[in-house]
């Protein structure tokens, strides 16, 4: 079995590329697990730290036609298309987001299509597809309506990938990824960065700037319900997803304050002083207009998987993430 | 006041560009109303019957980017995007729809985005954005979820048309038109047809086929109505619309047996029996697919008008289309 993963050098990309070794095994269309042949991680950086004759590293722009032709290829079964740009940087540079966000994952599309073999693809979408006036709990019904261009993008290839799986091109699953908190590494120029940030430097004993208020609420995925998420939407049959391939995922509902109170819980209160509050409203004006709260019904139903509080999540993230406790 | 129609030469788009002459003037981003001075009307083929110094014929490719950078120059502040490839043939021709029902409108918005002038565009889009599982009455909340190739393709370019009247590159309108009946004129390739053809035919006393069973429940506009809403999603101010640039239009709840009943009573009993019912699944598929009722708050809230009943508006038809009435 070939799979490919874009964004595969990213800090979710690599992880899931880890767990499908581990695994050594996923579930096609045939309903069985098959053994894990190859795994490609392309990027616009090469993968690191991968030492396993099945995997094969590849470096290019996923927007080129040319080079995604030669790593979609027929013997490909199972995409997990994770590259994009995020959603701080699609809104500052609008046509790199188009190109990347929505042309590029057409583009895929396209290929995968024309491949013949209808591959598997999970898509992270995002939960940026809603936004403005929403209800206090966003259910399957609820009507996307992006206030950014960020989540525009996504719904928009979010249609896409319900069509070309309704016509057979492709046997799609487009996942509304909640916010994943606590990822390890540097700050990025997705909006919710901070979301990582207010918990992982002050444990690395660094400064950290909140810039939303602390009641703000969100919506939230650890890492590993993220990873789990990504490979069940890919083991589950497409059909049981009904008319849209698009789906909600369950997260954890919680605010800014109290992911701050868990940090001081399981770290020490010392800890929280690492923190400054300071607002910054472009990034304030996006966060709000996202749900802090779902009743993620469908996804419930077909065995996808939430946090249960965020204390665990802390805990999780220093026992996978750090060298030394603090 | 320069204003560009494409699709130009279609049924709407003549009508449309008559009244505009008749009227005279148009509400602009001013907020009054301005003399129309020039009116392009682009399509594939010639518009015809305008002998008016106002108007100016132009035939060629909506989705060939010089031809339409020729046609929407930065003087025009106004346009009217009518021009579609039909929900039957988008749904076996999947390519051309893309090409003409996404493509050519991205490309239109790039141009106007370029132009500099922020200029008004009214989108006709359709209430086959919706599909699937909905509820009895589709709401301004109801989610977006196409189950034919028109209907996806239509949504996505709701999406950029919000995003790019977000950012201010357009001043942006998507009206989800109802299915128009009566159309005067030829069968075409929409699913749809049959809802002007089982009316239009009998009373000029030619056979018609209607594909789907009687129970079959449609949501309703009269050209007359379309118009009006069309000029009007024109004039309002673009704000009122909020976050989602998308509205439901009011129509006619009916189904295809009370459409039928109306022929009869408006044009006698004899009329009906020019109808055979003989049900296409492919067509019948895709319009039982289509909400039949809606609660169009917004749009009712903003001044936009809906049909009484079925049978004044097959005596509409009868009064603006028939040389002699039946």
């Amino acid at each position: 079995m070939h799979i490919l993963i874009t964004g595969g050098a990213g800090f979710l990309g690599a992880k899931l590329a880890r767990q499908l070794l581990a695994r050594g095994k996923l579930i096609d269309s045939s309903g069985q697990p098959k053994a894990i042949s190859n795994i490609t991680l392309f990027d616009r950086v090469a993968a690191q730290g991968f030492n396993d004759a099945r995997v094969t590293i590849r470096v290019g722009d996923v927007a080129d036609f040319e080079t995604m032709q030669r790593v979609l290829t027929p013997e490909v079964q199972s995409v997990f298309h994770l590259a994009a740009i995020v959603s701080g940087e699609a809104e500052s540079d609008f046509d790199l987001g188009m190109r990347i966000n929505f042309d590029a994952t057409r583009q895929l599309l396209e290929i995968a299509r024309s491949n013949g073999n209808c591959p598997r693809i999970v898509f992270a979408s995002s939960v940026a597809v809603f936004g403005g006036d929403l209800p206090l709990q966003v259910l399957d019904s609820t009507a996307v309506t992006p206030v950014g261009s960020y989540g525009a993008q996504k719904a928009m290839a979010e249609l896409l990938i319900t069509d070309f799986s309704r016509k057979g091109f492709i046997d799609g699953r487009a996942i509304r990824v909640p916010t994943v908190s606590v990822r390890p590494g540097l700050p990025n120029k997705a909006a919710s960065s901070f979301a990582s940030g207010i918990i992982r430097e002050p444990l690395n004993r660094m400064p950290a700037i909140c810039p939303v208020a602390p009641d703000t609420r969100v919506w939230l995925t650890s890492p590993r319900s993220a990873l789990f998420n990504l490979v069940h939407a890919h083991e589950i049959d497409g059909q049981l997803l009904g008319p849209s391939r698009a789906l909600n995922l369950p997260g954890l509902a919680t605010t800014v304050q109290e992911m701050v109170n868990a940090l001081g819980r399981v770290a020490g209160e010392q800890t929280v002083s690492y923190i400054r509050w300071q607002e910054d409203l472009a990034i304030s004006r996006l966060i709000r207009s996202w749900p802090g709260n779902f009743l993620s019904t469908r996804a419930d139903a077909l065995g996808f998987v939430r946090d249960q509080n965020f204390d665990d999540v802390v805990r999780a993230y220093m026992d996978e993430e750090m060298t030394s406790t603090v």
